[in-house]
Parts: structure tokens; sequence; C-alpha cells
């Protein structure tokens, strides 16, 4: 009953196989061999344009490199302010783009609203040089708290972003799981709503180590090839990268994991909703549930080899909890199993 | 006829299936699974003291990581001319570290001499804060040349840094290599001839990306952790590199692998030394040949399939070369074919 | 009627005079003089120890290096929401420290409350390296609120520092202002109440360009030499920061001026809150006076030539505004002169 | 007899008068004042076209905010190997630039030749991310070693740059010095012959604090308000360094002062070549001579007062130097006496 992360995980046997597949021959390095050139070609397929594409070690790497690309001096960066980039890289965005700001703005259930955004920028006066310079929105989809934004909800992002002539970037980490709630294709729920970078992860989704920076404009490679290898995110033999994105896309594979996750989440939290010892803190959109349970049941499931972490309850939801209960997240990846599912919600009840 | 470069090779088998081996089954993120921690004593094993040990991504990460831990503001940082840190780095050692500065220090057979370095270090005053302060001791190992330094070098260049009280750092992108070149173990390359710091790597000698930077200095730790995560090189499912040092540690596969790459090398420094076509351009003491040859031949070897870079000749040599004379490089690497070796040699006639 | 701000006013005829008598001769450069060293002295016996002291050219300078100087990999700064380092210095602070961060904290009347410092802080575990580690604490006195702590306010905030090991800043760009409002001494408002480090600014209180970095632990000081010229701040004519120092301090001046400045601040509060078209925002503590007058007042006022600025009123008295009024902040200086603000006065009414 | 460095000067009476008078009276702050917008006009006028114009506090401001203007990730900057930029500013530029590279180009007399430039700036290729990329050069006029560059000199190097599309950076902290040596206009001597971007510098010929970057394209004005700012370089009272610049112009009085410099110089280098104890170790172009003299007189020299730094000799003069001969840099100002001179010079025969 491994719930605790999603990179509890390991990789999806294709995605081992695929890999151990390029390990023999020869084949030219730091990202020109063959396989990169085809799992390049392959990202341009999925979402029907020309993309420049930086495969990169980790989602740090790939969203530091995507903002510190747009920075300016006195640069600030719109975020949710409980976005990974904000509250879980360790300052990387700031440190990759030579101290930049994130501006946090709150929002309900992880998501930035169009009119909170606009508020958020309009304090920053083009005139005034104190206050710094607005450079880049950014958000995440999934979201850190397991919803989706829906596309209209990113077009109306996008607006905002336009309007002071600024990029907007996706943290894309859970990308493949907010895609398959939302059966919108990659382009859809991209630059065809204004979406200008994007991190596409395929870590958290079956692979080890599979990152990959998305440009919707090729125009900015040039400059990113030199961002990129200043990062130390070159890597020489590029191609175990390419092969685990080779493994990932062949046969739809990587959204059919993404179904499999997203399924048992939707068990989990229909589960959790009829239970009696508990409750969904808010409706689940991903492969993440956050829930409410009576601490008591928490130490019976934990007693049981059951894995997850607590989470900080937010303000006007804490207000509503018991004071024997507690807020959990429970994230499930392509490597759940049913079984586990069903006796965890067997001891929920 | 791969000579290139050893990142041009793939993984060994022995390693994939390692990796292999690691895929299934749940496991802590961020280094912290029980793989990971085998490894890291593995390394104290071979160290033959306790070590800390951090996995990144990139041998040009180490390096940086390593140097960025001893700036100071002003901090000069002390390597070869033609240190792989201060030409192929992209500027990141600079960056890691915050407009650090690397002072070149010129010398035969890419190594420092202890008088040079003595000398370039002595420009800078501790009373003269307008000239800035060194901070720091870079050697490779083996060099950018090919060549090894001796124990005793070692000791003399630690000596020296020691009376300025300057970390020295050794960057072994080709550890293994220079280790059995020598015939000795790695306390005995490190930290028992003055080593503080080094940049240990796997990539180049089998397998598909697996650096390590190992502090024999465990006190380093604690701020090398918030170090490594704000440069995005904290791997979620760090056991992937684990699972590969694994694989190259087991049954001392990593120094096989690395006295097979040497004795390529050998046997091609032998075969062009005896070569009626060209000549080495200096001794080779690991897996990197370079050598002078006729532009014929080049030709003719590569339109045969070889695969090699041409280098730039140091001055003083370049002036003993005929005028249809090239210099060029060839690496060997684990998975270099004797029979290749051989069919090169032959068209060197 | 110029209440613009306290740097619109020039320079005191005394300390525009000492720099006169200073122009004169030879003198060493970059801070060895015999006249930078005297002024020094002046500095540890004002603060009645040994200090070790930097002079600067800006408050932002003194600030970002303060916190520079701190700084560790993803560092956390906390400090008031409102706070100058936070709001109106385009990201130096994260400039001057390599992506750090600044963590806001709210607070009434421009004051952080031990309790939510305390609380901010809790919000880091010194496990998680994802979230970075606390580095240092930042109070701003007087406040950009106009308000002044309380000497038990600032051991207060102190003692929770103290608790997780982080050293104490203040930004005492109005730092004689708050000085005289409390009249306390200079050491009790600092180190006696656990203040590790000061920016003192005399700029703002009839100096041209005079700010000074104040080290109470003069350890740090061989760091603090090259972060300041690294940082472009080490000014060659050291000796004409000095001279105005000296002057600033000579026969008590730097306290006459901000008793002025003060006295003029209070008698426009005390007419403002008499007044019919108008009202206090917030008691005023220093020479900054937050007030909410009617729209047509103001226009009144500008057509006289009246020179303040408008200010966003903060959540909770935006409320109590009516539709016609506008929250402006009016600064005094010591060359405010009595008859402007009694004419500001007379037209408010 | 301080023969020491220009900056142990103080200021000017003129200059100190017209800073006395700027003292009274309220102005706009950070640049934005009356008199700021005067002395940027004088700017234009001076250089015959519309300048962008920047107040900075130090020297080592204005080079590293110049050459940051221009930096890009992996940046390489080409310098003089002595250049001030490259040896006396503790890493400021690096640090600016976050990261950037300077590389050094040795010639002879503290001057780069457009041959050796443009063989250090083909050593990196487009291609080859690893290296880097070029981005700016930089050469200082007058130049560190006393030296002055022709105006074809200046010419050809910016064609060199041009070539590969560099911008050219002057480093003018002797500006005037250089330009009266010359006879030429300052148009002639910059943007004329390809300069893009100037340090102008004040305080060395007169002025307490006046340095001043001089953008020749004002394009780049936008983002260096952001920059400046940023690097806590903008003033609040910002008309203090426009009153010295306003009374540094008024009625020639900057050419007049760096005449009297330089023939103070002159006269220096011409009594020295005419001594028996000493000689002039290369022509003199500016206020710096650099002479070789028996340790015997310069003992004798400073039992008298006489102050000056010794110098490290470059291989090739070192050879020709006897072992009782050191080599010595003197330095004129405009507050230098002649009397002084004729008294060293009286010493050294």
């Amino acid at each position: 009953m491994f719930f605790a992360s999603d990179n509890w995980a390991g990789a999806h046997p294709d995605i081992a196989r695929s890999l151990t597949e390029a390990a023999d021959g020869y084949a030219k390095a730091y990202g020109t061999s063959d396989l990169d050139k085809k799992v390049e070609l392959t990202f341009s397929e999925i979402f029907e344009r020309e993309v420049a594409v930086f495969f990169v070690g980790t989602g740090t790497a790939a969203n530091s490199l995507a903002l510190a690309s747009y920075n300016r001096p006195g640069g600030q960066v719109f975020c949710h302010a409980e976005a990974h980039v904000n509250v879980d890289e360790c300052n990387a965005p700031e440190f990759f783009a030579t101290g930049s700001k994130l501006v946090p703005i709150e929002g309900a259930h992880g998501k930035i609203e169009a009119e909170a955004l606009s508020a958020a920028i309009a304090r920053f006066s083009p005139d005034n040089v104190h206050g710094g310079q607005p450079v880049a929105v950014t958000i995440t989809q999934a979201t850190e708290a397991g919803t989706v934004y829906e596309l209209d909800e990113i077009a109306a992002i996008a607006d905002v972003a336009r309007q002071r002539k600024l990029p907007l970037h996706m943290d894309g980490a859970r990308f493949a799981n907010a895609l398959v709630t939302l059966g919108a294709t990659p382009a859809e729920m991209t630059w065809k709503r204004g979406v200008d970078i994007l991190s596409f992860g395929g870590t958290k989704n079956g692979c080890w180590c599979a990152e990959a920076l998305v440009l919707f404009d090729p125009a900015g490679a040039r400059e990113m090839q030199y961002l990129r290898k200043r990062s130390a995110q070159l890597f020489s033999k590029s191609r175990f990268i390419a092969a685990q994105f080779d493994g990932y896309f062949r046969d739809g594979l990587w959204l059919e994991l993404a179904r499999h996750s997203n399924a048992m989440a939707t068990r989990l939290a229909a589960g959790l909703s009829a239970a009696r010892s508990g409750r969904l803190a808010w409706p689940t959109g991903s492969n993440e549930v956050f829930a409410i349970l009576r601490n008591a049941t928490l130490k019976a499931l934990r007693d049981k080899g059951a894995a997850f972490y607590d989470w900080p309850a937010p303000a006007g939801l804490k207000e509503t909890m018991a004071e024997d209960e507690t807020m959990i997240r429970l994230v499930t990846s392509f490597a759940t199993k049913p079984d586990d599912v069903e006796r965890f919600l067997s001891l929920c009840d």
C-alpha cells in the first residue's frame, strides 16, 4: 500500500526494456544521436507542430531553465503560492534565473484564477524600477493539489499574461495525468491555449529519469542550448533519456499508464467519500487524493504497512476538522495495484 | 572503429541488468532508498574511510558543485589551462559558484606542476581585496591529455595547496583509468595524497549516467545537500543511479572495464609509435591517445569508417609537424573491440 | 510643501561643509585614510563596543550585502511583506545573495510580530532539503509604515531568531528617527536587543550619500571586504563618505536633525487628526505620516504645490474609506520648514 | 610627493563648490531631477549624438554593468590580461554577469592587438556549446600601462568585434587623459571608431565619486535601468553625482585637469629618461609613468616622503633589469604640484 509518492515507483518494464535495447553500440553524444533526433520528432508529432526539445534530468531543472530563459533583471514570476517551483525546489528557480523573485498568488485547490493573476501583475508598474519587472507566469498541470485546469481556464490565464506580454510556462510534471482527465490533445492543453514553454515530465509516470523542456517557439532553442549546458544538464549519453521516452511514447504507453494511475486515484477518492472514518478534502482530478481521516484510522493503516504523507490543511479547511482528524495526501502511479487500493479502503471504513 | 569519445559507447550489459533489476517495486525517493544507502557504504569501503557521497547526473555537475562548495566572494580557483572545467563546461563552474574565476596554469601534457601552482597562487596577496582570494585547486586524473599524475605529483600539489589552506579537488571523470594505470588504491590516489573532494565518474567507463561527488570530510555534507538540490541535481528516483554503481562495483567490474579500455589505448599507442605514417604526440597513460598522422592516412581511415576528432596541437609541438600532418585524439572505452584497433592500425602503416 | 520623500532634500550645510573641508590634500584610497579610520572609531564609540564598519553607496547595497553575508544555498530570509528589501529593491537582495528567497510575513503597521515570525520559520523543517533553509531575519527600524519597534519587540524577535540560530538584521535607513522616538541609545536599540548586523543610513537624514554596514561581530569583517568589493561598493575616494559621517556625528547633529524631522511629522499628524477633511491611517512614530484625505482636499493641496505620494491602502483599512477618499504618505526631513507644515494643514481643514 | 594613485587626491575646488550649491533645496530623487536631466543632455552634446547616461558610484560598477548588459549564458568576454576588469575588480564583472568568463589576451604595453583578438575569438566555435559563446570585447583607454590606443587601433579592434557581432566596451576610467593625449573629440575616440558602450570616469580626474555609463545605442537603456537598480547603484540623491559632473564639464574644466595631469607625467617621464639612476619602462601616454630605478634611489625617495607603488615587471623587461633595480608606477593627477615633480626628479639623479 504505497501511496507516498509516484516517484517511489521504479520504471515500467517496457521502458526498462527500451533502455536495455539502447545499451549496445555506439552513438553520438550530447543529444545528437539518431535516437535523440527520432524522439525529438516524436515530440513534434505529439504536439502537432515543430517544437524544440531539450532533455534534462529533473523536473526542477526543466522548470528552472524554462523560467531562466525568460528572466530579466529584477524579474518577477507569477505562480501559485503552493507551486512546486515556490515551495519544493530549494530556490533552484531563483538560482538559475539569478535573483528572480517568485510572486505567490493564493487560489483554491492549487489553481490560480485569471482575475487574481491580473491583480497581482497590476501591482507592478512599468514606471517603477524599484519594484522590478514582470517576466513570466507559471502554472502546474495537473496541480499540486491533484486538481486539473480546464482548457478555458488555461486560456484565460494566457490572455492575462499576453496583455502584459508575459510568456506562460506550464509545469507538466504530471502532464499525462491531466491530459487523460481532460480527454484533450497535447496541443489543445498547451500552445492552442497560449502556453509558450512546457516542462514535460516522464519520471512520475513510469520512467526513471526522463524530463523534457518543450519550446513551442523554436527560436528560443539557440540560447537554451547554452543555458542547459551551463546548468550541467546536458547529458553525454543523452540517448539513455531518449530511449526512455521512446518506450514511453510507443503504442500510447504513456497515456495508458496515466489512465491506470488516475483510475486508481478515482477509486480511492470514491471509497473515501463513502467512508465513515474520513472524507475528501476536495475533488480529485488526477492521481493525487487529499483526504481527511480520523487519527485512529491513520494509525491502523500505517500499522498495516500503508505509506503516505500527512499534509498541512489550508486555512478554511482546517477549521472544519475535528481534533482527532488529520489531512493526508495519497498518490497513485502506474505501478499501483488495485488490490492495495481495496485493502486501503477496507481499512478506512 | 569508434574512437571519437568514450561517451559514444552505451552501457555495459551488467550495468543495464543491474538497472533492470531495480525497476520493479517501491523505494524511497530522493536518495534515501536502501539501495542508495548500500551503494554509499560501498564507496566508504572502496575509499577505506567514511565518505559522504552525492549522486549527480553529469561530470560537469560534480565538478561545479565541488568548486562551488568552497567558493567565497572573489574566489580564484587554480586549474590547468586545458582543464575540462576551464574550456569544456560552458562556464558552469563560474555559474554554480556565482562569479568565481578559474585561473589557468600552463603545463606540459595536461599536468600542473607544483612550482607553477605555487607561483600562480603567490600573485594573490591576502592584503589585496581587489585581486580576489584563492579558494581552491583542481586537477584532473587522468588528465585531458590522456596522461596520469604520479602519486607524488599529487602529493606535491596538495602540499602547495595546504600552505595556503586551499582545498584540493580531483576531477575523476576517468578515475578508474588512472587508477589501474598507477596500480594504486582509491585511497592512495586521493585522500592519502591530500585530495579533499572528488568527482567520481562512472559514465565514461560503462555506465549510462552515474557520477558521484565524494567528500572525504563528511562535515561538508550538510551544505552539499542544499547545493545539490538548488542545482536541480537531486534525482527523485535516485536509485537508477545507485543501481548503476551497484553493478559497476560488483566483482570489480569497474576496474576490469578500465583495464580493457587502457589496454586498447596502449595497443593503439604502440602501433602508432611503430607506424611509418604517424607518431605519438606524447606518451599515453590512460585511455586517450594523441597522435600525429599524415592527412592522407587520416582520410583513408575516415573513408573506412573510423570516427575520431582532430585536436589542436599545442605550441612547441606544432612547429615539429609537417604541413600534411594533423594531430588527432583517439579514445578507447570498455566497448572498444580489439579487431577495430588492429584494423585501424593496419590502415596507418 | 515637499513631503514626497526625505530623499528629495539635499544635504545639511554642516555636512556639505565637512565634505568641502575634505576636498583638499592627499589621502589613502579605498577606505584606509585617517579620516576613514577616525569615523570608524566614532561608530564604535556610538555603539559602545568594537564594531566593524563598511561604507557603501546606497541603502539597498547595505541591506543586500548584510543578507548576502549570511546566505547559504536555498536560503530563506524572513521579512515583513512590505519591507523595502521585499518590494522596493528590484531583487537586489536576491541577486547579491544568489537566489535566496524573501519569505514575506504579514503584520499590522509594518511590523513583524514574534509569534508570526515563529510560525513562518516553523514551516521550514531542517529535514526537508526541498524547502530550503532559513538563514536570516530582517526588520526595518523605523518601519516602512512610519512606526517604530519598541525595544522589547526587537528583543522578542531576536529571541525567536536565536532559537533557530538565525542572525537578525536591522534595516536602519531611518535609524536616527527611530532612536529619538524611543529615547534609546544606539546600543540599546541594536546589539543589546539581539541585532547582529545593521544598515545604518545617513542619506535620508541630511547626508548626500552616506550609508554604513555595521557588524556587531567583527569576525565577519574579513569576508565582507570581498563581498563589498565584488559588489562594486568599495569607493576609491572613500573619504567622501567618511567626511559626511564626520559632519553628521559632530556635536550630535544627526540626532538634532532626526528630532526636527520627527517633530514636523508629529505636528502634521496632530493637525491631520484634528482635520475635518481627513484622518490618520495609523499612529505616527517617526518621520512618515500615513493619512486618509478627501480627494478634493488632495487636489487643492497639489494645486498649491504640495508634493506627496498616494499610497495603496491595506486590506482592512480600505473598507473603511469612502469612495472619495485616498490614502497618502507624507514624509518630513531635516529640511522641512514649519511654515510648510502649517500651510499644508491649513489647506486640509 | 604623492604619486601612489590619482585616487589619493580629493576633489577639485570647483567641483566641491558645484556640489555645495546643489545641497540646498528639494529635487526629485533617483535620477529624475532637473540637474540630472541637464547633465544627461551635456553628455549628449559632448558626444555629438543622443546617448543614454547612467550615473553609478564606482568604475567597477560601470564596467561590470556594461559587460553584464551584453552577457548570455556561457558568455566569454575578451580583455587584455592585465585589464582592470580582469585583475583588480575582485570578480565583480563575473558576478554582475552571473558566471561569465573573462578571456585574457596578452599584448605589449597594456594594449590588445586586433590580430591577437581575432585569434582568441576564433577558438570559440559557434557549433561547440561546451566552449561557451563570445559576448563582448573590452578595452581600456588610457590603458592600465599608461599608454593610449590610437584611433585606428580602436577601429581595428572594433572591426574584429563586429565580424563576430560582438559589442565593444571601453573602460574610460582615465578617458579625459587619453582624449587630450590624442587631441581627439569624445565622439572620435568612441562611437565613430566603433565603441558601443563606455565607462566614463570622473573620479580619478578631480571628482569625488562621479562615474557614468554611456550607451551609444539608447535602446539598451530600458534594461539598464533594472540592471543598475538591481546592483544597488541607483542613488536616491542622484543629484550629488550630477552636480559633480556639472562642475566637471563647466568651461572645459575636465580637459584642463587632464592636461595638467598629463603634463606632470610627461615631465616626470622626461626627467626619468634623462636620469642616471633610472629609466622608463616604456613610453608614457597619459598620467601614469612606469620606470625602473635603483633600489637605493627608491629608498632615498621614500625616506623623503615620496609615495608610489612597486610594480611587477613583465617577462621580457624583467630580464633586462639589474638585481638592484625595481620597477615602479608613478601616477599624477589634477592635484599634482610641479614642485613635487621637480623635487622627485632631483632625488633621482
